[in-house]
């Protein structure tokens, strides 16, 4: 017997037919005598109908009722989910957030958890019930109805299966588990069997839309080993956990890309010593989070900066710079918008100091040019023109051999 | 400066810009120095698209479960309609029916409020904020949350007004106020200006649909006037309050009409003093409401009893009594289903005890048989055949003089 929660993504309950196809999954883990937690988000595209509803009342909707607004839609996926178990004869109960003991930040649409009061959910699963959890929210200490922000269910199932020290938490998905890189680019691309959350971080946060990084984040954080796999069909799917073989001779564990990159350049900025520090200080404040940043001693007095912030904060960034620009004594703000990032991710590259090289050289050797560079221990990105980025992923795909399985591939490539 | 609850039903907030207009009328009244509370009820058809929901896993969806379903109905309403409100620049904050202070019972689908913290929805009006609160809901003492069963949006926003001390609880709805009987089948039926919480109790368990009867007997529990109208125009409505004066010659307020009504006759059951409250304990077991109930002692040892019920409920009934058959030693069982019930309401009959019998008159000129009778200190109801029943409600409302205004009708009616 093993304690388990279980997490079902929008795509995964979008339909009445497909609830009934969790709740089959789910009461088939009960009879196989686990405890079962289920933790589930608002069914399809409630979340962004219910976002447009409250567009067409008022176009800027505050934050604390939009949260009240889009708590219903996980709500409704609880209700209907323990309904549909209940018909297959196991008892199930359905949880808001706040019922679960989730008590959050009262930071209405990204809210973190502060504490899981599980004692409701440990009473349910002792007494064999399938305690069926809201994914995305929690209450705060006033009592009020916050949610964690998208992709929050991850983080919510994690956080529970900590909370009750379940064996696993299982993340269904649309997905059969996490790729050496998209397949819709890289048709050879390999299901990874296992990956540490080290690794998975990076991709979470290089894109990899399978995870939510927080939830990576937390499920390292409390040694909780996640299983990412699909709810469609049965199968093995990908293992997160901490302790991970570096399969022989695999630097790289997987590829991501990202093609919401804008880059901003300060041509000729006086070398005075807060300079840097007072643009990103300014840009924090508008909440504009900036990626890869390079600096560039042009001569002993003058500057350049080039940095990458998402495209959809160009125009903010735009018109923060160029408050600042008389201020700083800049020459000249260059923007660009046609870029894309490509990353390779692996804790292997750690022993493997060549691994950087060997990837501009696969760029390179394609005849891509590349704008910016940023390392980590364990990932090299690589700032490109966007228009080379499937072929960029391809090429590295193969530079690193990622297409074979870990038998075939063994020994072919070294650092 | 008064202080007013305002409730909306389901269909005056069934679109978003329905919605808006809602929020405009609301802001009209913060306008004229008011401290308002909104109750609203879920948007147009979204209960019946829950409770399709629901079916589609679950033939029998299990109460607790389809309460967590149902009360996110008021909570999309809420968040939406406080947004709307804002939008105008109006303060607002929207409250589920737990955050509100709604304690109720623990009985899933039909709780009975046991009491309302109002202190929240206090500090908002004192603040100068609407609180905009869910209707139809409450939390036990458990944490659960369960509705008040369908009207229950009334009763909210009447316990809601209690509680606060409202001068007033006004309730939008579809039609501008409570008419002398339905217009569809009396066109020259007329608004009734004022009507007493006694007869508008009457009417509302008669079919008159304009206003829960829970929500009208915790109005006159409370003394707080209620206030019937149009969400769609202005216009004064109909009051309903404590003390109403009786228009001169004005004994009958309205006439209510319900075609819901089936009949069950045992014939010859023997005289056992026990029979007839062994029949109606197993019904009362069943769920099943009995209204009008006729016993008639053909001799000594054996009698006929008659009864109605809720056509929804002759099967059941039939099943019951089948069952207690030889027990009770009944000769026949007869089940009439094609009747109706018409009713005259009004506090002026107490005074006047000639009125039944002028319904009877008025009923068997037309040539209509009455088949069965009830009364109250304020109501005469007449079960008839359902053909007639249109007619019937057309023959009363002139043999009471209805249509005319009180001026004209003045003196014309005679006791």
């Amino acid at each position: 017997m093993a304690r388990i929660v279980m997490k079902f993504g929008g795509s995964s309950v979008a339909t009445a037919e497909r609830m009934q196809r969790v709740a089959e999954r789910v009461a088939r883990a009960k009879e196989q005598g686990h405890q079962v937690a289920v933790v589930v988000s608002a069914m399809g595209d409630t979340t962004d109908d219910l976002i447009a509803l409250a567009r067409q009342v008022n176009d800027r909707p505050p934050a604390r009722e939009l949260d009240m607004l889009l708590s219903t839609g996980e709500q409704v996926s609880i209700a209907v989910l323990a309904m549909a178990i209940q018909r297959l004869g196991v008892r199930a109960v359905s949880l808001t957030g706040g019922q679960a003991g989730f008590r959050v930040e009262p930071v209405f649409g990204k809210a973190r958890i502060l504490d899981v009061d599980a004692r409701r959910v440990e009473r349910l699963l002792a007494d064999g019930q399938v305690a069926v959890v809201a994914g995305f929210q929690g209450v705060t200490d006033e009592g009020e109805i916050a949610t964690l922000g998208r992709g929050g269910s991850d983080t919510t199932a994690v956080a529970l299966a900590a909370s009750v020290g379940a064996d696993v938490c299982e993340i269904y998905t649309d997905v059969d588990g996490v790729y050496t890189t998209d397949p819709r680019i890289v048709p050879e691309a390999r299901k990874i069997p296992e990956i540490s959350y080290d690794e998975m971080l990076e991709l979470a946060n290089l894109g990899a839309a399978v995870l939510h990084p927080r939830a990576v984040e937390y499920a390292k954080l409390y040694g909780v080993p996640l299983v990412v796999r699909s709810s469609f069909h049965d199968g093995a799917g990908t293992w997160v956990k901490e302790e991970v073989e570096v399969e022989q001779g695999q630097v790289v564990r997987g590829i991501a890309h990202d093609l919401n990159v804008a880059k901003v350049s300060l041509v000729g900025v006086p070398n005075r010593r807060d300079s840097l520090g007072r643009v990103f200080h300014a840009l924090a404040e508008e909440n504009i989070n900036v990626d890869i940043i390079v600096q560039s001693i042009v001569h002993n007095d003058v500057h350049d900066i080039s940095f990458t912030v998402c495209r959809d904060d160009l125009p903010g960034t735009l018109q923060v710079l160029e408050g600042m620009r008389v201020e700083l004594g800049v020459g000249e703000i260059v923007a660009e918008e046609e870029l894309a990032k490509v990353s390779i991710v692996g804790a292997g590259m750690i022993s493997n100091p060549g691994v950087a090289a060997r990837m501009f050289d696969a760029l390179t050797e394609a005849g891509m040019s590349i704008r910016m560079v940023s390392t980590s221990e364990i990932k090299v990105s690589c700032v490109i023109d966007a228009e080379d980025v499937r072929r960029a992923v391809q090429v590295l795909h193969r530079a690193f051999d990622l297409s074979g399985t870990p038998e075939e591939s063994a020994g072919t490539v070294t650092a």
